[in-house]
């Protein structure tokens, strides 16, 4: 039994913000874990959850995938479901679903706003590791959450330019290879160099990137910053290494 | 409805090798996928089942290990967990559950000793994935996977000389901060110095490797090889770090 009145009525609100039933076969004491910050207790806090519900959301993206793009290659699915479960778009997912006035937080720690992505990101993974937990399967997950992942997979794959492709290949090749791409940027010779030339997005480049995976080459990318061309880089690579697997 | 009951009889002898009863309900043209390797199709194979399979036994695992050592802090969690679902643990496992005869591939791909790990590790959790999506939980999983897991884990708790130590400081790294550790080995300048000095360990070692989180320095080893060394850095720095956890 769940002791705290209070907090147990908090906990149901935030259920059915959901979109579950009061009646949810909730572990309440879980989900209060869930939400309950490390600056709060040292101990009783909501690291174990997440670390199941980092695999859950693994689970239910992948499954997802599956289902909708049955036609996809599998390192296409790899680069959406890197996304799906990154930070940035837990966190969104947080706000989303308005979890923040149900987390149990120190001032200290909501003090650092660098940090609030990451902390909104870890509290939704723990809510969905409680909720699979409460009765091992996905039954109080995939009723609320199927629609949202669904519309980010479709944003992901109708706008390539949402794809972070650096992202994308180092998941790719951490599945494959178990080490990461490497990136080599140079100044762009061609840059500020004779106008003759034809290609103005590598003259306009003044950054030239390369990615190599151990001794081989994957791709090269300019752009006018060191990041850019990284990006670019890793763009060609990942695209080329999509076509292989098709 | 299942076609080929040749290949029938052949995937329900090998549910019953994994202790299942040939009632189960399983999805048998999923796990016939689950057991076609890609050089006998390049389109139906497990590949994708292996993309569900890889988050269903991460998700048992985390479940697994919150149950049998809920005290442990996280960290040792993500370590376990990381020697868990590695190639070489999922490969013995497809081994010991006997799956290799019941797998349809190619003789150009069986030719190659160096691939043989990969493809039993891959093969075994596309299985994991083809039983999950039958029922979409884990029943037709856990009653024959929790003991060996559980067995396989207390094995590395009560031997830590079993840990990767790189392995289990990767997957940290890579959870916490989406960067990989660097090493950066040297020749040991104590190697052959004045034998007055104490540390036998330091002066019988040819290298010293430091491992870094871009500017934090985790760790320092010696070893008689670099790769020694460097494990040796990795231990010094996933043991701070858990320790830094609890």
């Amino acid at each position: 039994m769940f002791e705290d009145p209070r907090r147990k009525k908090q906990l149901e609100k935030f259920i059915q913000k959901l979109g579950l039933p009061p009646t949810a076969p909730v572990e309440w004491s879980l989900l209060d874990l869930a939400l309950t910050h490390p600056s709060i207790s040292r101990v009783e806090n909501y690291e174990q959850l997440e670390f199941v519900g980092d695999s859950v959301v693994r689970l239910i993206s992948a499954e997802l995938l599956l289902e909708i793009y049955p036609q996809e290659p599998v390192g296409e699915f790899a680069a959406v479901r890197s996304i799906l479960v990154s930070d940035r778009v837990l966190a969104e997912l947080a706000e989303y679903y308005g979890l923040e006035p149900y987390l149990l937080i120190g001032s200290n720690a909501t003090g650092n706003p660098a940090g609030r992505q990451s902390w909104l990101a870890d509290a939704f993974e723990a809510v969905l590791g409680a909720l699979y937990l409460s009765t091992h399967n996905m039954d109080l997950i995939r009723p609320w959450l199927d629609l949202t992942l669904k519309t980010r997979s479709a944003e992901v794959f109708s706008d390539p330019a949402r794809f972070n492709y650096k992202d994308a290949l180092q998941e790719w090749t951490q599945r494959k290879c178990k080490i990461l791409p490497e990136y080599q940027v140079k100044e762009n010779q061609a840059f500020q160099a004779s106008k003759a030339r034809a290609d103005e997005n590598i003259l306009n480049s003044r950054f030239v990137a390369e990615v190599w995976l151990k001794e081989r080459f994957l791709g090269r990318g300019y752009g006018r910053s060191k990041k850019a061309s990284e990006q670019s880089a890793a763009k060609e690579a990942f695209l080329s290494i999509s076509q292989e697997e098709r």
